[in-house]
């Protein structure tokens, strides 16, 4: 493995011996010469071949050089081979300006003659072969923007003295609700769910004497929905911190990570996806902007837009509109909708004693909610009561009552799609093409 | 939140105003004067304050002191509050030299009276109230010896360039084998099974052209065993990397990899580790031994255990043996097994041509495998008879055959439980004790 050199190490190098390995992008396979363009992790290169063709008057050739010729006018788009051959720097090669002439090529596994997809086949048909799709450089940028980002974010937490947890995705009850729940047999007719959220287990945490907790894992929701947004198995981005006075404080911290992280991807990969995506990564200034629910309802209304929900929340279109809005009166991206009604609320959310109002937070980020955030009821008679308004029955609920029996200090946090956060900043339509391997309704392969 | 001062901080604080939060560890209410241990997430501190109790002369006393003193006498262990005092250093007071006067105390959520488990509780008693469970000193530093342990190997990766994969936990067919898998019911008549590793999403990112990744994420397998070592769900730590030689470079990488992330743990919690595990991290030298498992049967045979398997493997107490060998002999608390044959390894494993054996490593780490790593066949149609000769069904993994047909670079990676791994690291006798919320067959809550 020594002797490889990655293509972005090529025009650094002195011209001479060296080893690529990679796929074949593409093959010119003219009369007098042959060009390969061979692909890696880290660019394209160009390869080249004085084809030797079988003499006419049938004089004799170089065996090697004629089998070299043929190897090469066969070669499929996508076969991995490892070239050795003589690196030279040439300022008219337009790709790098550098050239390999080709001295032994090794085939390490050849590619069907025909790809099934092509680069403007659909969306359905390369999620079929996602592993080509995944080929693509728009595509391998997407998952090394998405690697930056989430170190990011963890190292932003590690350097905070957050604990990382693995909580269960097995869980013996609902996480939050009875509803879209995946449920499996386990062992001698007990049933297991799969986790929606990992929120009673970070609170957990908290009633654990953590402080502050992150998690980054997969998340479960048995959604029969097909929209842009939405998947059954998402990757959920979490944190929860002790001792806090109210949801500001979680919206301090993730505005705070938040911008950290799109900086780290600004920096690392700007240039790359203004070229690749056409797009300017704008790092947001903290504070993000902070407009409570109903005054977002009045603003959204004069601007002529009549939301035709009916329990005061915001639709779809409610958050394109706030959105647009602040864009254009803060020039930001992202905005806090906080002082939900606790109707519309999950029943852990503490609420308000002036108000009554929810402590809880949707943040939007380019008009689509990315997260919800809240001050999560640490009180148990409080929380015992907020759950039976809801009709939750509470034998499901009592192992989660159970941990703030014991002492518990206020807390709270937040939870975030990674795929919807990365979507918008890369300005994609839909969650799927963001996502490694999507999972929908109709989706489970490969 | 910003007033707050953790614990660890006031002994570099001067003497004055202060407010720290945490709960009860223990109060010690004497006649004269009451103090309490208060702890939080980065150390414990003693509160003090002058016990006022009713005059028996009935004379006018402060209501304010009695009142306080009263609350303290009625804490409960575990109770979380805040208290807002004066700090004062007094190197008579064994715990950090530091005493805070309570001036103000706000309780957050009184705990109950009865703590329902004790420090000598039985572990199934312990996993009940594994919040409470959580609250003691070790548990909390294992959970930041795994954040750090962590963090250290994604760093090492990030900073090599690595991407780091979500791959998806349902699935349409099973990942290696059909034993031990949860099914699912998916929307519609479909079946879901939930991944007992990530082993064909981390290879299709090789066929994808990512060059190198990784991912630490649960896998589930339905085992129905008990033992100290085996979870229903776990957390798994892989990575896979292209233009490997052989299963060695696999190998290279794991030991760095270890060698760093251990390296860092030494660093950060090594004289805490000592403090409350009675425990020196000893942080390995690469590179670790290897030993073809021929050899390594001739050994442990030689040491006088006669291992009973007949099919050529290592049984527990022949991993026992060979690593105290290798201890004995080498200084080493790892080891690398190579050479398995064929019959014992997944079908996917590559052979070497000269010998017929796989290239294939298990990882022992004081005499308990933590790994497997191999070098993966990425010729198709080898791959299609090797599953064949394991009497797999073609149609069942015909998907991930594709991945091999449209080129693929040879390629290998490991996996290695997080769990086993930290229980090692921390002298543990069972995974149990360093996973947050176990789950075995008779363990699914809380």
């Amino acid at each position: 493995m020594s002797e490889r050199v990655l293509v972005q190490h090529l025009q650094a190098r002195q011209d001479g011996p060296v080893s690529v390995s990679g796929w074949v992008e593409t093959v010119r396979d003219q009369k007098k010469v042959q060009f390969v363009i061979l692909r890696d992790e880290t660019g394209s290169v160009q390869l080249v071949n004085p084809a030797t063709r079988p003499a006419e008057d049938g004089s004799e050739q170089d065996a090697g050089a004629l089998a070299l010729t043929t190897l090469i006018s066969e070669l499929s788009h996508g076969t991995f081979l490892t070239v050795a051959g003589e690196l030279k720097h040439d300022e008219r090669v337009k790709l790098g300006g550098v050239e390999i002439k080709i001295g032994a090529l090794d085939v390490a596994a050849a590619a069907l003659a025909e790809t099934p997809i092509a680069a403007d086949s659909g969306m359905d048909k390369r999620m079929d072969w996602r592993f080509l799709d995944l080929r693509q450089r728009r595509n391998n940028l997407i998952f090394r923007v998405q690697t930056t980002l989430e170190h990011a974010m963890r190292s932003y937490w590690i350097d905070r003295d957050y604990i990382e947890v693995h909580s269960p995705k097995l869980m013996a009850s609902a996480s939050e609700s009875n509803a879209e729940l995946f449920s499996l047999d386990y062992f001698e007719d007990q049933t297991a769910y799969l986790a929606q959220s990992p929120q009673f287990f970070k609170q957990m945490a908290q009633v654990a004497g953590f402080g502050k907790i992150f998690e980054i894992a997969p998340a479960f929701r048995a959604d029969p929905s097909f929209t842009s947004r939405h998947a059954t198995e998402f990757t959920s981005i979490d944190a929860e911190i002790s001792w806090i006075d109210s949801h500001e404080d979680v919206a301090t911290m993730q505005e705070e990570l938040l911008a950290t992280a799109i900086g780290a991807v600004a920096d690392k990969h700007g240039a790359e996806i203004k070229e690749l995506f056409d797009l300017d990564i704008v790092v947001p200034t903290v504070p993000f902007p902070r407009i409570p629910l109903a005054e977002a309802r009045e603003i959204v209304k004069a601007r002529g837009y009549d939301i035709p929900r009916t329990d005061g929340d915001l639709d779809p279109e409610g958050e394109r509109q706030i959105s647009a809005h602040v864009l254009e009166t803060y020039g930001h991206q992202f905005v806090f909708i906080t002082d939900y009604h606790p109707e519309i609320r999950a029943f852990y959310h503490m609420r308000d004693e002036k108000t009554g109002l929810t402590k809880s937070y949707d943040l939007l980020f380019q008009g689509v909610e990315i997260t919800t955030g809240a001050q999560r009821e640490h009180r148990v008679d409080v929380l015992i009561t907020q759950a039976a308004e809801k009709g939750l029955e509470p034998e499901h609920l009592d192992f989660y009552f159970d941990f703030f029996r014991y002492g518990a200090p206020p807390h709270g946090g937040f939870g975030m799609g990674l795929a919807r956060l990365l979507m918008l900043l890369l300005g994609q339509d839909s969650i799927r093409e963001v996502t490694y391997l999507f999972r929908g309704p109709t989706r489970l392969a490969p």
